[in-house]
């Protein structure tokens, strides 16, 4: 713990953004990154306002990803890694231009704005050999880390049963015409292939197979687009056959109105379930064949070491999203520092992202077909 | 209210029986019924110990209901209607023997064993003009009728997702080598065409379409068998597309372990959302654009007439699946007296019941060819 | 189970009644009881008029208890038991004439008006050696039963703290012009010498004691009445020490605006803690040291048998209200039977009716000299 | 929000601090502050390597108060507020050397060991004019702040009753001989006047004074010490009656084994109730006469301003306990830059720190006398 914080460049985060400051407070809270510049805007002088008001010099501020890693390798207090957060269509430009920097990357998701994006940064990434994140942010939180422990050790037994949901209502109306979040997340030339399935769709879509330890073989998809005139998917049901035929059934949607964010996760063995909801997300549910049902909140003793180690506070004191958030920025510093035996997997990395990126197009093409389609590609 | 009370003959209820006491508690819960007769097992003398142990005398203790028909249309003071809470594969004979002896029939779910025999049912009971309800519980709740209420006054808008998930855990062990009740429902030739999704995915199927006041038109449905050595489906997912091609997604499963009985449903419309969940029957939630959330409660004044007519008690006074049942009976009773007007459709009856067989029926052949498939016979 | 049902005249239950319809509901739901007479109103009319809505004969109704006493006696079938559904002022006079013509009397809450007529009543009680119970209703639930069994058997271990809160809001406006239940409930002629202290306050005080197995020693009450003109007080808190020095808090209340029926228990022990609230009442939480939570459910394997003995359904199936109220019914009825045995002092009765007389007495005292007072009769 | 972020200088803080951490993160997160400087324990060797932990130069750790005052004063980058993080005792000599050195101070609850430190440290910061804060954490919670305004504004009309409760159960045992919290705060020579009381009854004090705006005029207490041997109260029952007679009841507990830290208020006006738990903090409930319940979200749109100050990220995005505390250092930066009008008295200062020493002591008198006793020095 006592490693100096890294120097990190912000490619986002400029007025407006929702992402930005959230990797800004999650890369600081644990002391292991320090905001060292940023490319916060394409507009120079909003990125040297961004800068600013976060305490940065304004030279430390950048119109873009290539003048920022140009100036700042010339500098003994250059940035030491790049965090990805604007919209999806430049995620692969940025992460390229910085990988082939030789620095860690840390990218929002889904990774990319289509498959083919994906597909060619992986190599790349491998080639590299520096770490890659991405921040799959409810993998972030104890209790879905000690749900995942808990299925690898056998807890619940053998999985039979997946069930993931993710209801948001804020795009019940078409309000894209006047929310800065609503406008690109609608658009396919900036959001790529899927709507509501690549901004929300993929975390239930990864969720799942975190958690369980098990991939998603087969799938028939539904990707209505509810609100008339959106382009992309505003809602997203999925029936999924895992490995060993495990039946599972994901939706996610941007129409549900009324709900908040409430990504909720299920999961059933033989021998036991588990629930997780991001309502509550200090809580773990495990329900019993006797009908008990059993709570574990994070900090609690007891819990998994890779769930200890996702909380900063004792049970009852409650940690959210940005802390959650946080614990990813912890494992992308752990992997820097080269203890990737600390993680033990939990970092979601490139491999989640290419898989996300294969779920997006499959489930489109399974609409467009109206089939069920096998997922290909299972070795990533 | 100061009708006297209709003598109800019942068959089924003998030893071990689930449902067949609920109908007793629930016909006599708001003395409507008195139970009159019986035919509680095929064993006659099994048949009789339960008339004695609920007070009847040994004579109106049949074993069958040939029996209980011939000699109760004997004596002045026979049964006046007929409850069928016997396995599936027994209802069609049970229900045409009584409608053609010109009783009316209220039946457990699902209605019938196949589709064949629903189609054969229909006409039967429209051709006798006599009353036909099936007990679809869950529809006897006050706020599910306030849940339906709402979606038909427009309280929620236009409505544009429809979710319904029942989750039990009581057959994920291969119990029905010695459980009664798991015996008969996982053996296709007494339960008929389903097993999870006859036994409690008609629930869901009957109560989406009851609540959001729209019907399935398409769907694609995985039936997996999950236990091995299963005959029958006991797990059951499918994405559905209601009229106006409304998404939905209907689940149901007998596998979730340590599930009780949690039957939910959501219904998202253009300006809000409601839920409604069996684990707190007693409440409705809304949710609202802003991200309020609201919940009403049974008992309150200031719901919907059809849901003040469901309670018996002042809100903060539980009711539970008892009363849904006597809620059912007393409608059935009201139908009886002839006063349909009051019921506004809120009884299930024989079009709920061939709806829920073709779903069924829809559902395997959606199953076994692996494709969306249209839902025909539109018209009932 | 067989034995024939016994026959119940019920004193109260008029037109407007809360209580008299559940009685009703109660005594029959179990098929332990039919209801054979009544004197649910003092204006013959109306008492007939009831009595022909729920089935009777006009002939079993009457306007008082000493009426119906004497015609019932005369017949061959007349009246086995007594139940009394009226306002608390003429409980005694009632339960006094059933108890000395013979018969078994169920009475609801307080058990009298004043302590001066519980104490005169006790002897009564105990000279004719009849069953005497009260409908401290919430004894009847099943997790309520699973609470005290598992206080006794030690798994909390040795109780520390107790706290019981029983909030409503129904009175939050002075009502008691216009709402007939208000009315007699507010007048302390007919209701005696407590307000929320003696409609809810003993029903906090008596499930106190019944499941931690505890008796109070002492108390400091606060008795307040908030509405501007009440003669009762309408909100109750309450220090106390029980048996061991153990503290514990009372809190009651009628002006909670917005509640409807919470009551809510916590038992604190040396080894888990314990909690049971109205609104869900299937439900009974256990808490451990290591923070984890544990949720019991009625109708569940492996409860007491105390527990599963009230319950008519499987887990998931919710029983309520009226429910509970059968539970105490079957359990006069067992008394009625000589069952005492299978009691094992579940039953509310006569103590419990002295004591909360006490209780009542004691906390009005208390709040009159604003000081801590011991709780004497310490033998009832 | 351009402004450059404060140096600040903590002490506490050390190996085995709990709240020390939580200082540094809180005051970091939203860029207000930069840990500059700590004496974070009276080792200089722990507190140097709790700097070097923290990415501070080893020559930015002190042994104490004095040493950090007289040496960051030398220094163009010397630190600009004092956080205090230690144990009760040491409050009030730190807090007294920081503001005769002329710097903001922000100090942890209670304020201080004694009554009358507090006494004597209230005219030292009103002389100084600088700003003094006390870090009750629940106030920076956003819906305790929505809570706050809805009743300033009328939402519930006028207030009638005040529930606190507060129950934890991390010294159910008698674990003070191993570990370091517990030692201290049960410790009358470390910890002060108040055990239970002092540690979280004073939390429960000023959070139903700080959201019914009325402030406390007499009580009666019990303040049993549970567990053998303790020397300070683990336990606390304590009537209240607030300002226009209001009748309140606050219990805190930390012997309510199984409870985490689950700090619940409930106001019930006229018009309304509203409940707040800090097991759900992004939660307000409110209730309605006509039993309808309604939850606010924070982060919502809709808040009062106050409680959208106190959120980073939508609704449906949990903010815990970090971000509350940090919702006060951010009230501290802005009572240094002058800013108090945007504080609306919203930070927690010497008046609460004063009224909460005198709710200590007047407790422990009554519970001394066995009386009620008057709430003196109503001016404070």
């Amino acid at each position: 713990m006592a490693q100096p914080a890294l120097r990190l460049g912000l490619v986002g985060g400029g007025p407006g953004s929702f992402i930005g400051p959230v990797h800004r407070m999650a890369a600081c809270l644990d002391g292991r990154f320090v905001l060292a510049a940023g490319a916060f805007s394409r507009d120079i002088a909003k990125s040297q306002s961004q800068a600013v008001a976060w305490g940065l010099a304004a030279d430390r501020a950048y119109d873009g990803i290539k003048a920022m890693l140009a100036d700042e390798r010339q500098r003994d207090d250059g940035i030491q890694a790049v965090a990805i957060a604007t919209p999806n269509d430049s995620h692969f430009a940025i992460a390229k231009a910085a990988i082939e920097a030789g620095l860690p990357v840390i990218c929002d998701k889904p990774m990319t704005a289509t498959l083919a994006e994906a597909e060619a940064l992986a190599p790349i990434v491998a080639a590299s050999g520096r770490p890659f994140a991405l921040t799959y942010t409810y993998t972030g939180y104890a209790m879905i880390r000690e749900a995942r422990a808990r299925v690898a050790d056998g807890t619940i037994g053998r999985v039979r049963k997946i069930m993931v949901d993710y209801p948001q209502g804020w795009l019940a109306d078409a309000i894209e015409d006047r929310n800065t979040q609503a406008s690109w997340r609608t658009d396919p030339d900036r959001a790529g292939q899927g709507g509501a399935i690549g901004d929300i769709g993929v975390h239930a879509f990864q969720l799942a197979e975190y958690v369980a330890g098990l991939r998603v073989e087969e799938l028939v998809a539904d990707l209505p687009r509810v609100v008339p005139g959106r382009r992309l998917d505003d809602d997203c049901n999925i029936l999924l056959r895992f490995e060993g035929k495990v039946p599972g059934v994901l939706t996610a949607s941007q129409i549900a109105t009324g709900e908040r964010n409430g990504l909720r996760l299920r999961v059933y063995g033989e021998k036991g379930g588990l629930e997780w909801d991001h309502d509550a997300p200090g809580k773990l549910i495990l329900r019993w064949p006797d009908a008990r049902t059993e709570i574990l909140h994070s900090g609690a003793p007891g819990l998994h070491l890779t769930a200890q180690r996702a909380t900063r506070l004792p049970s009852g004191h409650p940690e959210g999203f940005i802390e959650a958030f946080a614990t990813l920025y912890a494992g992308f510093a752990d992997a820097i520092a080269g203890e990737t035996a600390a993680l033990d997997g939990l970092l979601p990395g490139i491999g989640d992202g290419l898989r996300s990126m294969r779920f997006i197009d499959l489930a489109a093409r399974s609409h467009e077909a109206r089939a069920w389609l096998p997922f290909s590609g299972g070795a990533a």
